[in-house]
């Protein structure tokens, strides 16, 4: 078997170099030929191709570092293409966490307002680069980290036909919880999941093959970080830490407002430091300040999943995919994450036979939001984007989701197609 | 064809003159041999027992009235028993109005957690009544107008076989804004109809056979009194005027935090006055007074529904009934409020077409509250009523949820069963 | 409202008069200003013209008649289109009938091989006329006998949007086999139905709102003239007559085999007498052959559809729509002949709660059949047509499908496009 | 982890040394402790007994056998329970064979009457079996090869709990088409699957993660030795070997009428000297005449299933499990034969994008015979077993199923429970 081309899409980001530390220690198993870097930002880019080839050859990586701005050459004759783009950058974020709150409403990255209008921002972008893939590389595959990835991935299983494995080390999260709780090695950890990205439930937990009691299951409710373990317990399921921006959504609201400054804003701070970091001819590691940095730990699982394609290796893994009848009360083409099996030949979700009956109100709506958002961003068509917006749990009130609306779309307009801003017909 | 034999329960509630009413002006084509009128209020039985006899010989209304307050002589060889009960009578309700607004939220009879607890107060008293109606009268119909009746017609659809047909007034009013808004008969106005109880959608509206023009769409939507015309008009759809505790919730909630008394109070204060009127041996008509206590109006349908029965005249009519696959995001045993075909072999909904996609996950949200409501009634289960307050668009905040739950089942103690307030596992 | 414009095509048939009949003796409740006659062959026209208004000045039926070989004209402003065409005329039909019987297969008119060439000749002639339709007159109704009406109705919903009702007399027949074993008036006589035209179910009888008793029922088993009571008895559904050339095969077979002609070939002797009797300028009534000929008395249903049109008044009535959920097991855009309820706005499927297990089977197999026939005739793909023919379930056997394809294309290139008899690739 | 505990129940049969000898070659990674020898017929049971001991001992495989005709004791205590059970043996066989030529129709072991007379014996003994299994060994997995395997899985599924594997060969035989026809290992060949068992279809195959050209589509049709490659080219997709009984129905009857002796018949002689080869003490190998006997080599994917649960290892696997939505037109609890992820926690249908239109209703029509003849055979009703006969695409006739059946079931008396043989109501 030939070895792998492979490319980054948003190289210039900090974390590229997991990506680069994941293959140096793979390179028994998954062994690559080409690492491709594309950015749009060709200063950032350059800096991070040189720490890369740095890196590489530090850690004895043996592979050719290709960098290039442009995208058709990004993605012809590659077979994985992994996607990691902020449209906006840190700054559009800073513009997310902070509206939403002066409406009493959560501001953050992925859930909420914030990650409605990162899915607006994004959407255009991602629709551009899969179906570059689609046409000059088909048989490739796009391994996506973008966020909102449940987003990403419903517009593109919709639009393209580019072969997509939406991921988020969320929904291997559960695996490591009933690690922490039991001390039962992750890997003999299985369940069945439901849900969508950052909105989803882990539940029929298996070790080893057998079920875990119910004594068990408390233990690992207790371990759960974010969500009050006694609500765990009368689910009888493990909800991603996301939904603590549900169920402790006032909670979560006073703390976001008390901050002095948001995640965003943060970040914007430390990224000139660590860019300044990474640019030092003596740099051949991480620098200590992506710690700070935060959002890591996600490159683990997208190896596996190149291993699992790369080697033909069945893999159960959870990813965002196509519905197609998973969930009865949610559309067939809405995307889901749920437990799937991946090998070479595709990424297939495995049908659920008991569905609990708890939850399906919150994801149904949630998911509602989600493909009315796909729509908005596809169409640029206000109206669309109100129905969305409205139809968020969050939202749900008409007077709240227009002046918040036209506040989002104010802070945006860089970033967003002519349509949102033209007068439409109601 | 013999005549009719009629129940009323409840009969003790002001409102049973109006059916008196209705079938005394349609006694050619309803031809009623019995009325009989069954309360376990003794007192106002009586009371309205005589002005029912009053009234009928002062409207020429032949037919033989009786009174009972035991449940199976009340059903048994009847054909149609209308059912009106109010557990917990009208001081409960304030309760389901004020409670709520302490936790910043809409209280109301049938919306939001005072629906909730409506609903868990009365839904044994239905399954009894409807119990006994299958076992005593399999054939006859219960035409229901309690609330929230929604929540009552799953409860019955699910634990019993008695032939049921839940009413609301609310399903033929868009036919009446067509007709106030484009001065077309109402009887010429049809829909597409989705949705639940006090939460659905009037589409695809036809006049005499013809599409509704964008034109004639625009104007209906401003005669919708209690919805701002402009989401209607980006929506679409003719929306319950009960949408308005969603779709306008702060602004709502201002409004019933501002009134010096509740609905509730200003009718308990009303009530004591009607029925003193009613009980004077002169009065053989309806009270004046009643027109202030409001709410009624509703037996204009349940008389056609009744004609529809009796005569076996085909007839279309939104009323609430068993999903079966109608809408393909609802549970087949949950139940809808959608547009049926009723006659005397039974009531059937109509196949949709088009659902709309800007209301599936509003709708899959309540009705998932109410599902688990029914459950949480059913089995006294105090967790399985936690999860479907916390299931309820209007909480989904498991800190609210919890203090707002014990504090509307301690206000409710005299009309719950004992399970919810047992120490449960978790 | 105003008067009807009504347009018949295929009016050079010999049952047109039937429609005249029926209109005749609905004149109070239908009034129809004009009716149209159009046909591709002017001789017939010409006599069922001139026969049409001797007849009509006859029952002193007021209206404009009118005749046109031209398919604009003929519905252009119109409400009404009845279509009962055959292409091919009865020549091709001896054909349909007698190719099958050299194969061991029954040759009959709808069911069958004999069915599918008669698909194959009419589809692209009704979408032609359908979509005539669609264009001139989108708010006509077409009211279809044309056979096989059931592959009929599911070409022109798919394919075009015209306002489609595919009728057949076989739809209510239950009814009258309730008449007839109980004396109990057929209107009072309703039920569920399901499966597709000629091959179709009807249960759960219900007269006067209750269900038939077992006793009942086996009594209606009786007065089924094709099937044997006792397979009836085991099903507990009354099987639509047709279903005789499925559950007595072979017996059918032998029958059809013993024949000295075939229905196609008797009625084109009589025919011409037919058509000389109608021919004569003192013809006013009927000619008494007509009754040898057969296949008439569908006029009555055609004119109740019309009259719950025109006059906007609700009627349940069994037809072929598109499935869209009723029959969970088939394709939603499937055409499935079943209860609906029909009015001036449309016409809808009712749901149905419990769908028979035992004949799930054989209506999916002949289903299957017509969805692959009906896209053969539109792609005019012999592969698919013989993968259609395969799916029958009188067939099956692929040495016995190709030759029997092969004879049946032969005998009707008349009547066929050019691609049928193209190579193709495999 | 601890070393198995294997039961095989049906060990009488000359097939049981099969399985020996994969757990002599995968010892490795299969170390077994223990294999319980469990049959009904004690004489054979001795034999193979004594022959695995002395197998076992020869080929170096260091395990503890024993024998027992106790189910419990044969199932307690075990993680595998390896069933292979032939209910009135080869002697009933000979019945199924040769009645059905007797009416015209194939007489097969699994296909037809053949397959429906053997699962009517063989459903009462594996449902004795598998709810043995779920109260003594819930834990435990029962890999199953009793034929008709779909409907014994369908069965076991629908009335017990039992954890269950129904296994057939052929599922992914064209694996091994496709390493025949390209030369590619068939451990690169993937491909999605529906249908049911001895009645179903592979396509979308793919080969190391691409799919096949239609060039090399058609050199794979040309290696299907059963049916002819232009209707596999027509089809494009792989059908079971089994649907040349569907597909060339009267050629395979012509041949099976013609041959001298039925295949059971051949086997019922073999049987004899067989087991007299299996009894000397010196045989320490399969006997030669095995092969004449023919039907083995299905113990690899055993082996293969065996060793995915052992080492939880995940599997992509053709297996019999319970539809669940997976093919939407089968029933929820419909058995169906399908791609699946197998691992220790498990056996999970993957989902199907793209169903195929062309067998749509063949698959079906088997289906609807297949549960049919479940109940038939659980509740023991002559009616619905005549249902289920006449389900079958190969009867359809009533004329035909009587007779039929009442020959089947009365050479089946000494198998059958006695409810087959009282008076019923119709």
């Amino acid at each position: 078997m030939s070895k792998m081309k492979l490319t980054i899409i948003g190289a210039g980001s900090g974390y590229s170099p997991e990506i680069l530390e994941g293959l140096a220690s793979h390179k028994a198993t998954l062994p690559v030929e080409e690492i491709m870097l594309m950015d749009i930002n060709p200063e950032r880019l350059e800096i991070m191709y040189h720490f890369s080839k740095r890196y590489a050859a530090f850690h004895g990586l043996d592979v050719t570092i290709n960098r290039t701005t442009d995208l058709e050459e990004a993605v012809k004759n590659k077979e994985i293409i992994l996607t990691q783009i902020r449209v906006g950058g840190n700054q559009a974020r800073v513009n997310d966490e902070k509206i939403p709150l002066k409406y009493g409403i959560i501001g953050q990255e992925t859930t909420g307002p914030g990650g409605f209008m990162k899915a607006l921002r994004t959407l255009p972008a991602m629709l551009k680069i899969a179906k570059a893939v689609e046409k000059h590389s088909p048989n490739a595959w796009i391994i996506n980290y973008t966020n909102p990835t449940g987003i990403v991935a419903e517009a593109v299983n919709k639009y393209t036909k580019a072969k997509f494995i939406g991921l988020c080390a969320g929904g291997m999260r559960p695996r490591t919880w009933v690690e922490q709780a039991l001390g039962i090695p992750y890997q003999q950890v299985k369940y069945d999941f439901i849900g969508l990205n950052h909105m989803n439930f882990a539940y029929n937990i298996k070790v080893n093959g057998r079920a875990l009691t119910d004594e068990e299951f408390d233990k690992v409710a207790e371990v759960h970080a974010t969500i009050d373990p006694a609500l765990i317990k009368k689910l009888r399921m493990l909800p991603s830490q996301y939904c603590q921006y549900y169920f402790h959504k006032q909670r979560k609201y006073n703390e976001l407002k008390k901050q002095e400054q948001t995640r965003g804003e943060t970040i914007l701070e430390l990224e000139a430091e660590i860019f300044k970091a990474f640019s030092r001819e003596d740099q051949v590691e991480k620098p200590e300040l992506l710690k700070k940095r935060g959002g890591g730990g996600y490159s683990e699982i997208a190896l596996q999943a190149i291993h699992s394609i790369y080697n033909d290796q069945d893999m159960w893994i959870v990813a965002n995919v196509q519905n197609r009848g998973t969930l009865s009360f949610l559309p067939n083409d809405a995307t889901i994450e749920t437990a799937c099996l991946l090998n070479k030949s595709g990424i297939k979700p495995l049908q659920i036979d008991d569905i609990p009956d708890t939850v399906r109100g919150l994801i149904s709506s949630v998911k509602n939001y989600e493909s009315l958002t796909v729509e908005a961003a596809v169409s640029e068509n206000r109206d669309r984007a109100l129905l969305a917006l409205l139809a968020h749990p969050f939202i749900g009130d008409y007077d709240l989701a227009q002046p918040l609306l036209n506040e989002l779309l104010e802070a945006n307009k860089a970033w967003l197609g002519s349509g949102f801003y033209q007068t439409q017909r109601v």
